[in-house]
């Protein structure tokens, strides 16, 4: 199994409705750690497509960036994706959540016909390109599958965002709690966490199997 | 060990600069459910004491408040700390950050004079009272000593924080990387995690210690 391997950790804010769910970032980067290898942060430096009030669910007129409210999960240890050179990684990964959704692409509004951040794309294409790995869990499957198109992939069983997935040209794969789908010609690795109703020990387990599953094969 | 044991889990927004610290937070809710009991987490429902740029650690102008922001790592499931029953609880466990010392406390301002939200104070005292253990992460134990004070507990190594606590009346037991201090007669359990230098790795060891320490003593 690889161990001290450099992970490129995508982030798309800090809380789910609104950017990266907290869980599924923590225990990427607990699961990358934990196993011998390092990451360093990275997120888009744009404004929120909104923020939403967390405890009531509703959005507010407040505005926020991406980039600063992510690194408040990087404990301030991040960089704009502009920075990124996906040459000095072994891996690119994405936790979910909406910011995802919302802030890396805008799939949440446009489903099949979103567009993904240029920067986000870019990352995705060069790290096809130079035969890197790259993990995606919870929702971000999706916007690989629209930079990608015939990738196989998983976000668990929801079955509206499974037909979008296969709409942009996708595989969709059901699976349960901790599985992770690989397809080894994009060398992509897949896994549901929150997609699914799942508490915090299966968004850890899923987090921990698809690092594994990533390093297994370096 | 206990099992099927309830946590109330406190906290004091979301980031380490100004709320509850995210890693220590989401270990702290991992352990509990791996360990095989539940929680519930409460924040107070109080403006934030200011709001940090977690990309440049400077304060910006925007006012945040502290119930709201926890609820990201909440998932949305938090309530507010007035609505606390402490007696249908095992465990009041309070995760660390500097929101601790600025929404909970103003020890970030005032050091060993300092005061405690009274809410919090309350928890506290009724824990003791109807002897409920106490958990405490990385600077919360400051703000126990300053309720309680003739307590024995760990902050890790920090001397001036070290110093503060005794000047509250407590024992300041020096400690490193994953260790728990126990006070037996107040059933409080304490563990340095951020306020080391430590890697989430260490976070991750150090919030599943003392959850199993808790447990092990119900």
């Amino acid at each position: 199994m690889g161990q001290n391997k450099k992970f490129a950790v995508i982030l798309s804010g800090c809380g789910v409705y609104d950017g990266a769910e907290i869980h599924e970032a923590t225990m990427t980067l607990y699961a990358i750690v934990k196993r011998g290898s390092s990451y360093q942060c990275y997120a888009p430096d744009v404004e929120q497509a909104h923020v939403v009030n967390h405890l009531t669910g509703e959005p507010t007129s407040e505005s926020r960036n991406v980039l600063v409210e992510a690194a408040r999960i990087a404990r301030g240890e991040i960089e704009p994706l502009s920075n990124l050179d996906v040459a000095e990684y072994d891996a690119i990964i994405f936790p979910g959540g909406f910011g995802v959704a919302k802030n890396l692409s805008n799939f949440a509004f446009a489903g099949d016909a979103c567009t993904v951040h240029g920067e986000v794309e870019k990352a995705v294409q060069t790290a096809v390109a130079q035969k890197k790995s790259i993990g995606a869990l919870c929702i971000a499957p999706a916007i690989i599958a629209k930079v990608l198109g015939n990738v196989n992939v998983t976000i668990g069983q929801d079955k509206p965002t499974a037909q979008a997935i296969e709409a942009m040209g996708a595989t969709h794969q059901k699976t349960t709690h901790g599985e992770v789908v690989v397809d080894e010609g994009f060398k992509l690795y897949t896994t549901p966490c929150y997609m699914l109703d799942a508490s915090i020990v299966d968004i850890a387990e899923g987090a921990h199997n698809i690092v594994k599953a990533m390093l297994d094969d370096m």
